[in-house]
């Protein structure tokens, strides 16, 4: 039998999917599993969007440009433009989801063995992208203390090495929540422009902010234009993570041109998908004010029941809609599968996302996991009443 | 500035994007352009996968499954069933289009500096999945006097290295409308388990096929199971190329599983698309025969129109859609930009995509180019008439 690669031996497979079968026994059984563990918003897609595409009047289903219609990307333009970012649609290659715009990234920037500095814990796909790009991930470590916040620069110089292209970070985080400050990212952009590397943002989470904080982005930083690269999705901003339609941003003439040559290997993105995220640019300001509003509840519900809980640590999320949570425990990846397999409340049970996955550090996030608010208040309420129920049953 | 990755450099440019702006440049002149050079069908999609996504009653358009709906690859395999290909379920991983599947083929088989054997002349991209692989292709060459059948078996052997991982074919083939025969597949598959290949067919155009040819797939060959991958388009069978759907099929149960890792990084493909391409399997069989009648014709008068110019050799397509054809030059790059730039008769000419883009081998098919017969037969008929009477302009 001829063999797979070494590459495709050192994928990392989801770090929930190891969970996923014990989940399925559960359900079997007749256990209720509320999923902690997932980033699929439960929110409505805005109707605009939906209707959109029932309206569609095509009638031979065509490749559509590579870098997205010039009617689309003018008006992701002009979206920017309102979050005070300043792009032309000559900036802009729509991607399929944010992942491919993460894979062409990887390929424009970065050859075999070269390293990428990306603050963990992080999105647990970056390992995956890079993997498959044949680049090496240097994580550096930030901390559930003070809520993730950016590790000191210093640290960042002490990973610089010949082969460092760029830094990566999601803002606001996934998993952490983690928004950076405009002086975090200023002290960024001196750092990459101090070592030539690029400077990477997943921001993906961009309205999702609370208590008033204001995202700041990499390409609103002046003097950042040739280093700065933003990796965007609809998938989270309009409840439409099934579109598959993202988009990757650079005022670098040299990124866009050859960031071009990766996506006409693959010809266009999805013709459906646009039609839906296009129209999904006109979704009125009451509908993010409302579903602000309600991951802004579900956030503030959330922490203060596990503040509750006895040896339960929380980092503060001021972004997006996951927050890391540490547990009185040794190994969340034991606990969660033994939620599922060995424990319920009345029948239901949670299912959480062990941490140790959002770490490239051996041994690092073994007593964490993570949670995403994307359930409704009641649903969190009594998830974190089975943690709780579950952490005394477990630690005996 | 930082710089742009090696890989990123290599990366070659679609071998028509460079003749673009002068097409662009020729229209605004109001030159009348025949695209000879696409391969995207005129051919309407069917109402059945169109009217699908016009119901759609989705309210959370959410991520789907990674490896595509288990309802989705039961269709399918049943559909493989009617083609007299045994697969299941689990042996499909729906991909965003066949370019992705080949992208997880690649990744999953082969790492850097990896070795794959490709007959040429062969799909443009192919070099472009391979480059951002990493992976190296190595040519073998098919002529025109044959029609581009199988390169003898002693001459892949004499480019075999310990490197070698696989023989990529395309059947039918693009740009050649050559057609395997059930022989030259029973030989591909004794080279590959005689040096433990896997041999990936690249199968997209399995449905075009004339004068009552049947096309044999690598997965009807028995005792081949653990070396053939299949990947596979719902683009041209349904004229759906803007769906961006495909699939990645084989019955090797490791490649199956490590693709399925590349996969879990994109999270999922595009909703909508594969609900058009769910619907896209119920369309009778009617319409293949219209549409399989209509390329036939297109076929046999594009043949004999281009036969009756001078110097002109045609290389005669058995399936797919495009065919190659030498001309009495030795330049197809300059001679296609000619045609843009300088010439017209009563203000209409063509656009061809030259050949040379499609041989890894420099030097080879500077005097061909690819024409594709997705055009109503009265503007082939035109087209050709346009061909010949530059072709005496040129040559002077």
């Amino acid at each position: 039998m001829p063999s797979i690669s070494a590459k495709g031996l050192q994928m990392p497979a989801s770090p929930i999917r190891k969970l996923v079968p014990y989940a399925e026994e559960a359900k079997k059984r007749g256990t209720h599993v509320i999923h902690l563990n997932i980033g699929q918003p439960d929110i409505k897609t805005p109707q605009i969007a939906l209707d959109a595409v029932r309206n569609h009047t095509i009638e031979v289903l065509a490749y559509s440009m590579t870098e997205g219609s010039e009617q689309y990307r003018e008006k992701i333009a002009a979206y920017y433009a309102k979050k005070d970012i300043q792009v032309t649609s000559n900036d802009i290659i729509v991607t399929t989801g944010g992942s491919e715009a993460l894979s062409f990234v990887m390929g424009t920037i970065m050859d075999a063995e070269d390293e990428i500095i990306i603050p963990e814990p992080f999105y647990a796909n970056y390992n995956g992208f890079a993997t498959a790009s044949g680049v090496n991930v240097v994580p550096i470590v930030s901390t559930i203390e003070n809520n993730f916040a950016l590790p000191a620069i210093a640290d960042f110089e002490k990973l610089i090495t010949p082969k460092t292209k760029a830094i990566l970070i999601c803002n606001p985080g996934n998993p952490t929540g983690y928004l950076y400050s405009k002086d975090e990212i200023q002290q960024l952009a001196r750092l990459v422009k101090k070592h030539n590397l690029f400077l990477v943002a997943d921001e993906v989470y961009r309205e999702f902010t609370y208590e008033g904080r204001k995202h700041y982005s990499i390409l609103q930083e002046e003097g950042l234009e040739e280093h700065a690269i933003i990796v965007d999705s609809v998938s989270k901003r309009y409840s439409m993570c099934g579109a598959r339609i993202g988009c990757l941003v650079s005022k670098n003439k040299e990124v866009v041109q050859t960031a071009m040559k990766f996506a006409q290997a693959r010809l266009s993105p999805p013709t459906f998908a646009q039609i839906a995220s296009e129209a999904a640019l006109d979704t009125p300001q009451a509908y993010f004010d409302d579903v602000i509003e309600e991951y802004a509840e579900r956030r503030n519900i959330l922490i203060s029941e596990l503040q509750k809980l006895e040896g339960v640590k929380v980092a503060i999320p001021q972004g997006a809609f996951y927050c890391v949570v540490e547990l009185p425990i040794s190994n969340s990846d034991d606990f969660a599968q033994w939620l599922l397999e060995k424990f319920d409340v009345d029948g239901k049970t949670v299912m959480v996302a062990p941490a140790a996955g959002f770490y490239a550090t051996k041994g690092l996030g073994e007593n964490q996991i993570r949670i995403a608010y994307v359930l409704k208040k009641e649903q969190l309420i009594s998830a974190v009443q089975i943690l709780g129920a579950a952490l005394k049953k477990y630690n005996g």
